[in-house]
């Protein structure tokens, strides 16, 4: 596309020296970018070209903004997601998260609730169960270095969730899949179903990020051996925190459908 | 997450009851909306909210706004790309897009042209090439019944595409891969890497979405045999247009990393 681009406005020019700044780390994470009336006088622009510059950058998610103290470099770098690799990284014993945030020398936290909701049409029918029927839900929320960082919600019917004992906060070492093993529902077949959207109100008020700003939604569906779903966990994660990466191999030999 | 909502400003109420016409087909695909005045008629609210309300359908992807004409209900639906089993659909001796669109009634279309580029760090670095050599990038333009849904640029080292026939437009059937496996260098390993993020304002221009909607950008990489990586690709999608899906088996047994 060889098309003449319109001149770039003043305040998208300072967002990109501002973005190469953050980059370089000349403003390093974590710490303040200058005051509006510093930058005002730094690029001769009045503070309301300032403000659409760092607005800019906000909805990138490259800076968070606190109310009274102003604007502060993001201080979580991107995390990587290898979702073919996640089950493996569980079974040996540690949680897939905790491994995708120490690899990057983040301190992984999340809380933990459990619920009985009736199933809606959408996980009625990624459970192959009835709508309306009963479901436990077992609601996560992380935090890297404190940071919100993704909402997973994980559904079973009530029935499964009973017979494998994952009814409680604490489903013991392994986690809830550990636990399916144990009753022969193991999971062994994935799908993920990625989607990418503007964050509902709620949604970015948990993830201290702005309303409409893009996130991942994952739908998750584990079956077992049989090809039996089992669980259905619904991700929401904002776009700029995370990279979800897939891998795989496939001989056109024996693949072609 | 059982916090008190603040109740719901008008404008979002009236685009949750547009978005539900339009998933229930009162508004067809293709089809305009009800005018400005008529809305706020039926609303009995200013033009001004049922501008905001059109706008949150808009930014979702639901409705287009012509000039001059207003606003419409996006034709094209949803579209599902079931990335490893594109690899098998193209060896069948269709395109993985053509599958795609086809399952949903859709016509498939594209445009592709052929240039030379230095590599940047980025692509030198999946490719395993000295930053600034010469490329040949592919670039490939999709539409579905006429609407730009995908931007697609492929490269592969200059050598390398040279050596397989790939520096003119018509790659013959089977298409790129297809000749590198002719050459012995076929893709056999391959990884994506998904991010989300807002659209920049060329990328906009051309899917005819928003500056800022969310999009995906997924970088593709193919590898032979021996993991020598052999072409890069770079998509951006609009995010409402596409559901990404990934697939995988994986036995607890052979597979902790």
């Amino acid at each position: 596309m060889n098309q003449i681009e319109a001149p770039r406005p003043r305040f998208a020019q300072i967002a990109d020296i501002l973005r190469d700044r953050i980059r370089r780390g000349v403003h390093a994470p974590g710490s303040p970018l200058p005051s509006e009336p510093e930058l005002s006088r730094e690029f001769d622009v009045s503070r309301v070209t300032i403000n659409r510059a760092v607005g800019v950058l906000r909805s990138e998610g490259l800076v968070q903004v606190r109310r009274g103290r102003g604007a502060f470099v993001r201080s979580v770098p991107v995390i990587t997601r290898v979702a073919t690799r996640r089950h493996g990284a569980r079974d040996a014993g540690r949680g897939a998260y905790d491994v995708e945030l120490r690899r990057l020398g983040l301190d992984p936290s999340w809380t933990a609730s459990v619920e009985r909701v009736p199933a809606s049409e959408q996980t009625a029918e990624l459970l192959n169960v009835e709508v309306g029927c009963e479901l436990v839900v077992r609601r996560r929320r992380y935090f890297a270095n404190e940071l919100p960082v993704q909402i997973a919600d994980t559904y079973l019917s009530s029935e499964l969730a009973e017979k494998a004992g994952v009814t409680e906060e604490n489903t013991g070492p392994g986690g809830t899949y550990s636990r399916l093993a144990d009753v022969g529902r193991g999971p062994v077949h994935f799908t993920e179903d990625v989607t990418c959207r503007g964050a509902t109100s709620g949604e970015a008020r948990f993830l201290e990020i702005e309303p409409n700003q893009p996130v991942f939604e994952i739908l998750f569906v584990a079956s077992d051996k049989e090809n039996r779903p089992v669980a259905v966990t619904r991700h929401v994660m904002p776009g700029h925190q995370w990279r979800l990466r897939y891998d795989w191999t496939d001989e056109p030999e024996g693949q072609t459908e």
